[in-house]
């Protein structure tokens, strides 16, 4: 699941992820080697504690985004997300959220009002924050694929 | 895995699901007290067969988007698929898609160009579909969830 997270955080332009608390060797190795078959600069720490890096996030001027179905819906928030300069931390999780997180996010924000899966949710906020803009380039790449009507088409970039 | 396939497939507005091949009851025991809980018909069927599923669905005019890497971008082909008046059925796998699946596809979408998760890439193509316009109403729920700025506010609706 959180390959899957990652996944979809960096396909969708962001520049790293913290997992908290569980040291993930293999989770970094694999994001590792995508970015190198498809280029750009992802960044995986593991094993980090959830509460100091928000923390530390806050501190220096950084902003945090909690995705949660008892959040403020999307797509009433989303204009004064997108209005705001400041680096965001986006926090998702599987299991139950501590009741602190709700109080340090500076926005509780809510993918659909139904119970939905957390990787949908990180995706779909993501795609809202970068107004729908695809991005196209990952610098670096050794590998591309060629948009395809049936088949299946990558090339070699370098 | 495939429960989150399911809840965000129920969250974007689907009419239901297709597992193929395994059977999971446990999966439509878990789908089915969602439905109780918050509302909507939303049906799963588990165990079936991939290939006749999907050609019983293109015999009665329906038409198969296929979501992968390797095809058209998403927001190239998105007002065609929309503007079509049949039903759809998306498929989504987490392994190597059969080659035949690209063929019978009416639509193969990439959502991005980047490797993803079939979750993300299944809500992000959804909430396209339906042109970001989140669903806000489940008929028939016994619970709704209120939006909260840092809270939980759950209501029993009968």
């Amino acid at each position: 699941m959180t390959t899957h997270v990652c996944l979809t955080a960096r396909a969708l332009g962001a520049n790293g992820i913290y997992v908290s608390d569980s040291h993930d060797s293999q989770l970094v190795d694999t994001m590792r080697k995508v970015g190198e078959e498809f280029g750009g600069k992802f960044t995986v720490e593991t094993g980090v504690p959830w509460r100091s890096t928000i923390a530390k996030w806050k501190k220096t001027g950084g902003q945090v985004i909690h995705l949660t179905v008892y959040g403020l819906p999307l797509q009433d928030v989303i204009k004064e997300i997108r209005s705001t300069e400041s680096d965001k931390l986006i926090v998702v999780g599987a299991e139950k959220m501590p009741g602190e997180v709700f109080q340090l996010a500076d926005w509780n924000v809510a993918v659909t009002n139904q119970p939905i899966s957390e990787v949908s949710a990180l995706g779909i906020f993501m795609d809202w924050l970068y107004d729908h803009q695809m991005r196209e380039e990952f610098p670096g790449a050794r590998k591309r694929i060629v948009p395809s009507v049936h088949g299946k088409s990558v090339v070699e970039t370098k």
